[in-house]
């Protein structure tokens, strides 16, 4: 028998543990250890909460990521929901179903890394809730943030005209995915894009501050899709160039092979950058800004999403966008 | 083929359907659709939050509950931890991984059963996910209350001498429980606590906003297992009073039967009433409390957690607190 089991230090001996690393921080009355966590609240300030699923087999396989950095990631995806509003994340809220196969120390690096992650934004664990799995591993996040009031960047604010932008690189994360479903190594720049993704929370911010932005998300099901999302929010249509997306060297390289690659970099999937749009035309310049934005295209009045191609036609993307459900 | 299947209408389809049956809330700048809900803060209020998740096999079985009451269970026992700290629930975050095996029509009635659930409690839902699960159905659950600042009822507030309260009747949903394991149709009465248990939320309110209660906590793994939480944070020890325990008809009718069930109104879980420990002798006989508070034991300086009998000895309970992982 395997005394690093769940069972045997149980529920409330793991919840100890946990509440034992968290922290604490000035916004905190109370954490962990109670019915709720309690939270001082300022009323210049609006309240971000955003909360996400993660389950095993359908959005991670613990044969490519390791315990650790799936804590890591967990926090990251969750936190860019923030960072797609320019809010600061302030509290998690993390709730674990485990099946029988995982180990205590396996738990425990698990939340060696979601709280490594989240401090690296400035959040803290406040709270959360453990039980077995008859299933898969389980994993629920909650995050909370703020927002100067009335500065959230929604994503029904772009107007015809506006450019688009979207930061650092696209398709790392999903072409690491195809090299792993093929049994493959993925290119170590691309397993890290893939396996601990950073949230933009520093950029977000100052996007929402200096008032840069007029809609903006996190691109988590893949440019395309996610651009269709402010569109539609919006009322607009929107014309992207192929050639300006974009892409990582290891990307570039991969993309010389097969030249198909380049549907990863518009609807892979993963990529957690910010996708925005905005009046101001020269975003791509502000060395300020971090990750470096690039200008991918611009909303226009025909409805729709158009792409052009290197030789000026139209780009018929062979991806759709991707449904948790499909 | 199903057209039925969650396939088909997709998951931006499901939340979409769901938003328009979500409602709008004066606290609520934008609820379902964008990377985060964003709210109103009020400084002189504190945020209290709290998550659960409910699993199929674990949490509940889809053979003994409608989807409908799944939905209101899924919120109540959610929103009693808001309850139990004496506060108002206001926004609620429902994550959804559905089997394949669950049709559209189910997720509806789940659905309707919660939003109808938080309406009862002038709660609102503000924000979600949805995905597929390869295992079993899977809920979780985030919500969001308030309280006016510093008056929250935590657990560390017992102090030697107080009185031990409960809300209702104890053990008549564990009896439920036993039941329906054992293959029989439980009373009416006893199911209904069992699969649509309400949060004391008002009654919370009131002995927060009159401060009758120097600790408090909502009892889901039972009275024992649940006092022991106030004991433990406040430094204290506590003896009750078995003939004091607060028992409904039905559950009496089956004492009579079987004497051994009274551990089920000391250990046998989700009960969902509050239990609290007050300066106040009189608490049981004050009417505008509901539903009624019965005075079962006090708070003494001896640590543990003595059980006086019927004949004054004290009584060894043969079950356990509950454990989720055990």
């Amino acid at each position: 028998m395997n005394t690093n089991h769940l069972e045997k230090l149980g529920e409330f001996g793991l919840i100890r543990q946990i509440q034992a690393q968290a922290g604490t921080a000035e916004h905190l009355v109370k954490g962990i250890g109670d019915d709720c966590a309690i939270q001082r609240q300022e009323s210049d300030k609006e309240l971000l909460t955003s909360t996400d699923l993660l389950i095993e087999g359908v959005h991670f396989n613990r044969q490519w990521i390791g315990m650790e950095d799936l804590g890591r990631k967990s926090a990251a995806v969750n936190i860019s929901d923030i960072a797609a509003m320019g809010g600061q994340p302030k509290s998690l809220f993390l709730a674990v179903a485990s099946p029988v196969d995982i180990s205590v120390s396996e738990l425990q690096q698990f939340t060696r890394g979601f709280l490594a992650e989240i401090a690296e934004y400035g959040a803290i664990l406040a709270g959360g809730d453990t039980c077995r799995s008859p299933g898969p591993l389980l994993i629920s996040v909650t995050v909370q943030g703020d927002v100067a009031a009335g500065t959230a960047i929604c994503r029904d604010g772009a107007q015809v005209g506006d450019a688009i932008y979207v930061s650092g690189t696209l398709g790392d994360s999903a072409l690491a995915l195809i090299e792993l479903h093929a049994g493959r190594r993925p290119d170590a720049y691309l397993l890290t894009r893939h396996n601990t993704p950073r949230a933009r929370v520093a950029l977000g911010r100052q996007l929402a501050e200096q008032q840069l932005a007029s809609a903006m998300l996190d691109v988590s099901d893949g440019v395309m899709s996610d651009l269709g999302h402010i569109l539609s929010a919006s009322g607009v249509g929107a014309e992207l160039e192929l050639a300006a997306l974009p892409l990582s060297k290891p990307f570039r390289t991969a993309l010389k092979q097969n030249p198909q690659l380049i549907d990863l970099a518009l609807a892979g999937g993963e990529d957690y950058e910010l996708l925005l749009t905005s009046a101001q035309q020269d975003l791509s310049e502000m060395a300020a800004l971090v990750p470096k934005l690039t200008k991918i295209g611009h909303v226009c009045q025909q409805p729709g999403l158009r792409i052009r191609n290197f030789d000026g036609s139209f780009y018929q993307c062979s991806r759709g966008g991707f449904d948790h459900f499909s």
